[in-house]
């Protein structure tokens, strides 16, 4: 039987389509088994341990324009946005597998590099490729990566734990790699400020070693990385949690290059900050009272702080932003895939 | 450093760029891990069991024609494709992924029929929906499905396993998907007999059971399953386990449809039963003096016969094809992704 209105995605957007496919799926899932709606899929496996899965998949056009992003970037970017979801869950990732759809007159020279590029980001990881599927394609480029992680039972962090009064925090700047983007589709690039926003949109660090040692702190209760940008990611652990979220816009940690450039571009840095996405690092809440041992232990480990950018609040304030204490509203919003 | 010579990878086929692509990733690869090459990566676990993963890509205008498989089919079709996998190692699927890359215009009706589809193959099987990621595509449709299974230690049935005396046999009737999928290239229909191939084509089974039981025999040695076509999949049987093998033409096992439908339409059966695709049943290697009575166990658990279809050899004979004892050549060749 068939409908009489036509109906596409475009009024459902990635989440909404996301939630309304998943919905049969997640009613039948076996105990045990944490599905869709987090970085990674958890699995049960032994008593000690859990299996994680995530995967990702970048399309020409969509997610990258081949002309500009050398093949060895695109390689390494492939497995890190990956190795960011497993990093997101406090895991270790151990096994990949690559689908490619390689359209024709591509070279072999042009896969060396993504290869080249892939290994790049799996030498320190430690991860194996084990398994894909190669094909022709007869559109652009699709390339689509899964890494199997695996965590210690107990220590997985979800997304849903978080709790009114936790501590907003993230592991890393903000802001860098959308303004790189921007950049990039300006195609002027004007200094070494600028030429370092494009590497680190190019070439994000996955903060793997971070995650490990976060989730073995009880203290840190949601996790996931920056990858839509905060805006769009701290709704995700809000829908999860059944909470709202007030951000102090001044505590977002900017780039000393990001403030450079966006004072001779003219953008403002916070917004590029908030909206923007593919910072790969992490997004945590962090039970009240215990951030600042916990900071002053992540600076003795990684030489660097956490930044406690916000608050969890009660579900019915939403998502509010603060500028020295005031409320502000916010134009832009994270990226959504179907938008 | 460039190289001053163009290379592309029309001379290099599937199967020569998975061979040099994955080089350095298998000599890396921990103990215990089965890497790329077969029909499932095989992981270490537990001491019992043994982690099964597949992948495999499906675009549109390579992989099928949006207007000529309904959307119910192809989301069932999409997840068979890897279930078999899971089935030629003798194991138990369990956990699937599923990337989905959407154009502009396809309309949710098309979407709930494609999940329809999904979990038709997915009741049957067990396996359960996990995780994924979805995303707009600026070409056509792009389908990525990643099944995990798990199997019994020693249970795994690889595709280096077979030698030289091993009866070859498969597990169903060769080449009505192939003769449906050219009636649906041709787009004219003539009578059931026609139907049946096409929905054959549309709605292939899993071997999952047969697989599971095969899979508990010592005397089976290699397996993998029908995908590009006997032609093409028993070389891979012969390079991975450095074997020839002679196949006896007349011992292809045929649907009295195809056989009609052949005969009406004027096309060689056999040679589509050779080099035709996408049966997805299973190809196996049986030690000598074994087959009988593999095939009447067989027979009284599944209700149908195993067919006995040729011999594995010497790697130098290469592969051999017979018609009634005598030597013949052979002209189309199996699917190649890349020709």
């Amino acid at each position: 039987m068939k409908r009489d209105t036509k109906r596409d995605l475009a009024g459902l957007g990635e989440f909404g389509f996301i939630a309304r496919m998943a919905r049969p799926f997640l009613q039948s899932l076996p105990a045990g088994v944490e599905g869709i709606g987090d970085d990674c899929a958890v699995l049960p496996w032994t008593k000690r341990e859990r299996l994680l899965v995530t995967t990702d998949m970048l399309i020409e056009d969509r997610h990258f324009i081949r002309k500009r992003i050398s093949p060895v970037d695109l390689g390494y970017k492939s497995l890190v946005v990956n190795l960011s979801d497993i990093a997101a869950m406090g895991g270790r990732p151990r096994w990949a597998l690559l689908s490619i759809g390689i359209p024709a007159g591509i070279e072999l020279d042009w896969l060396d590099g993504f290869f080249k590029g892939w290994r790049d980001a799996a030498k320190p990881s430690g991860v194996c490729l084990v398994g894909g599927d190669t094909t022709k394609s007869p559109g652009g480029i699709v390339i689509n990566v899964v890494v199997i992680g695996t965590v210690r039972a107990g220590r997985e962090k979800l997304r849903s734990a978080a709790r009114p009064g936790d501590v907003i925090v993230v592991t890393g700047r903000l802001g860098d790699s959308r303004a790189g983007l921007c950049i990039l589709l300006g195609g002027d690039v004007r200094d070494r400020d600028e030429a370092r926003l494009i590497r680190v949109h190019h070439r994000p660090s996955p903060h793997l070693e971070e995650g490990k040692w976060l989730g073995s702190y009880p203290s840190v209760r949601a996790m996931m990385d920056v990858s839509d940008g905060i805006d769009s990611d701290l709704r995700r652990i809000m829908e999860r949690s059944n909470v709202g979220a007030g951000v102090d816009l001044e505590k977002l940690p900017l780039s000393p290059a990001l403030v450079r450039v966006a004072r001779r571009r003219c953008f403002d840095p916070i917004e590029t900050a908030a909206a923007g996405g593919e910072d790969y690092c992490l997004l945590l809440t962090v039970a009240p009272g215990k951030f600042d041992s916990l900071s002053a232990a992540f600076s003795r480990r990684f030489g660097r702080p956490l930044a406690a950018i916000g608050t969890i609040r009660r579900k019915s304030e939403g998502l509010r932003y603060f500028l020295a204490g005031r409320p502000v509203r916010f134009k832009s919003r994270g990226f959504d895939h179907f938008k």
